[in-house]
């Protein structure tokens, strides 16, 4: 029998074991149906039951009040960039972004591409995008400010939000949706890709307030607007079933296992904390990202040279360490460590960098 | 333990037993790497070849020649009612639709809500879409012309594909691809949900032949761009890598353990002969659409009273026979016998609704 190695990938990304488990065990008979989830009627009431729990559950986890409504789309957060102007940017409007690299810069690009106007009130592009923006001027007459609450390439994360002086704040939380936390207030959108923290890839968490839903155009497509997951709860057609699946389990699990969002994230920040100290007490780690702006979730860092960086990832990896390389369009190291990444999986890892810099440092 | 059911959900819908027991054991350790399939990076060597393979598989299955794509997309057929037309339909021209029933309509609507124009060839809605369509005129300069290979509600099929006198036909074939054998050649574009003959919900099948890529407009959303598939081989972002592993082992399952189309074919035409049969031969069973139009995946049936319907679908259930609710827009009986329906499930429920016309006919 092969063992569970310590999974560091960006995404997809580690599960909690135990889901996995379950997931197993009740593979070729869900819940007494004499099925397997995959086979299962959606408008079954085994199935509805499961939707429906999920929604619950992120309502309960992020506190979200009746003016919210949270939905599972397809197409991850890539179709989010798009879908976000097409519905909630009305001609003429313009609509605030900030730039914090990779994700941020494609949500621009696709609204841009549809002839609407995408106004950059900030960017960190002129330091590699190592840092948040701070004292940013967003336009009272926007549309919508957009940001991405954390960058897991550089791996910067915004601390807290920026006030936007009521313009609905709209978030790409693909990368750290529940981890944290936070006032749902201020924000019109919150999508979320589902594979780093909430499941499998293949769905994506939208959470729209309701006078957002005013704004979506009659005349496009069906599958293109919110308007129709929030008349069909998100059954308008057939949805990714086993994702929501997974993703159910997974949020039962940070309920009911772990204790919610405040527990999850001291978790989170007694992980992190730990890589970070790791980082800045050797000579040999350097993190890439400006201290204030540090993600809690992606950990980046360089070691003195590229060849010790592959040798490193390679090391790591015969140790049972996996997904330690940065992003292909930056080098260097990232440890991903979201919610289902333990504690013991970052001691492990920690254990691992300070012996490689001894023997290499 | 409890036992396994038959089931005739007409999707999500059966998957092969071998294919769900080999998910099952590797769950947690995904060929070796230590992780779950829902784990691993949808950029790693693991599942760049389950992804790679897949496609290898349909363009094996069906035969298809270096001019076609054959891409993983998401959002379902309902998603492809609006990108057929988004993508192939230039300003100007006139696309042709066949209209068989409710999956028709809908794709008929998502092309005039673009603006677009939906030029309805044939109907059988004055027969309730009881049967295909036969003798349509064509229009010669049409950008393309829709059909929908399969009328799951109806229990509808076209046998053979009409001669569109050189016009691509476009074909929504989300409930019998991979059923049987065709030959692509005539067709722009085909796509197909899985959940019903190819694997769970929560990825499509389009198979795109390369001289259609020319129409697609630059400016469209980059996710709604078929070329944008074709360029990333379908992972322009994260695919959804469960569904597409999923039908990868479906896939190999009817190349390695059935024998390919023909074969499938052949035991499709077993069970749908053997239910049909039944049926005929009965005073109690009535068929719903016309003889030469009665489609081999969905079998449609009603029996003398909607309370008699009733019971027959909740002592069907008793005995293990699932799903045989007609859909909800039309009530009645329907078995839907796709490809990983066995010949066993059909005789035990042609065994059941003999014995179950004997007692209540």
């Amino acid at each position: 029998m092969s063992s569970r190695v310590h999974n560091f990938n960006a995404g997809p990304a580690s599960h909690p074991l135990p889901v996995l488990e379950g997931i197993q065990a009740e593979f070729l008979d869900f819940k007494g149906s004499g099925m397997s989830v995959v086979e299962v009627s959606h408008r079954s009431k085994t199935f509805e039951e499961v939707i429906e729990d999920a929604a619950a559950r992120v309502r309960r986890l992020l506190q979200l009040d009746d003016t919210f409504h949270v939905l599972f789309l397809q197409g991850g957060a890539s179709l989010q960039f798009a879908m976000v102007p097409m519905n909630l940017l009305p001609e003429g409007r313009s609509a605030d972004y900030v730039n914090t690299g990779t994700w941020a810069t494609k949500a621009i690009k696709e609204c841009t591409i549809q002839g609407k106007m995408a106004n950059v009130v900030a960017s960190s592009e002129d330091k590699g995008f190592s840092y948040i923006p701070k004292e940013i001027s967003f336009s009272p007459e926007a549309a919508y400010a957009h940001i991405t609450s954390n960058n897991t390439i550089k791996g910067t994360q915004w601390t807290s939000f920026p006030d936007t002086g009521g313009v609905p704040l709209i978030c790409d939380m693909s990368s750290d949706i529940m981890s944290r936390a936070f006032d749902a207030a201020p924000f019109g959108l919150i999508y979320a890709g589902a594979q780093k923290n909430l499941g499998p890839a293949g769905v994506t968490l939208v959470i729209v307030r309701q006078d957002m839903l005013e704004r979506v155009p009659k005349d496009l497509p069906t599958m293109l607007k919110y308007s129709t997951y929030v008349a069909h709860s998100s059954m308008f057609n057939t949805p990714p079933c086993f994702a929501v699946y997974t993703i159910h389990l997974v949020l039962k699990w940070l309920e009911e296992t772990i204790g919610g969002l405040d527990k999850m994230e001291e978790i989170n920040r007694e992980k992190a904390d730990l890589l970070y100290r790791t980082i800045d007490t050797s000579e040999f780690y350097r993190g890439t990202a400006e201290t204030e702006s540090r993600s809690v979730m992606n950990v980046t860092f360089r070691l003195p040279t590229e060849d010790l960086e592959k040798q490193f990832v390679q090391e790591a990896a015969q140790h049972g360490l996996i997904g330690l390389k940065g992003h292909r369009s930056v080098g260097g190291c990232r440890a991903s460590i979201y919610n289902a990444t333990s504690l013991e999986a970052v001691k492990a890892l920690v254990g691992f960098m300070e012996e490689f810099a001894r023997k290499n440092g």
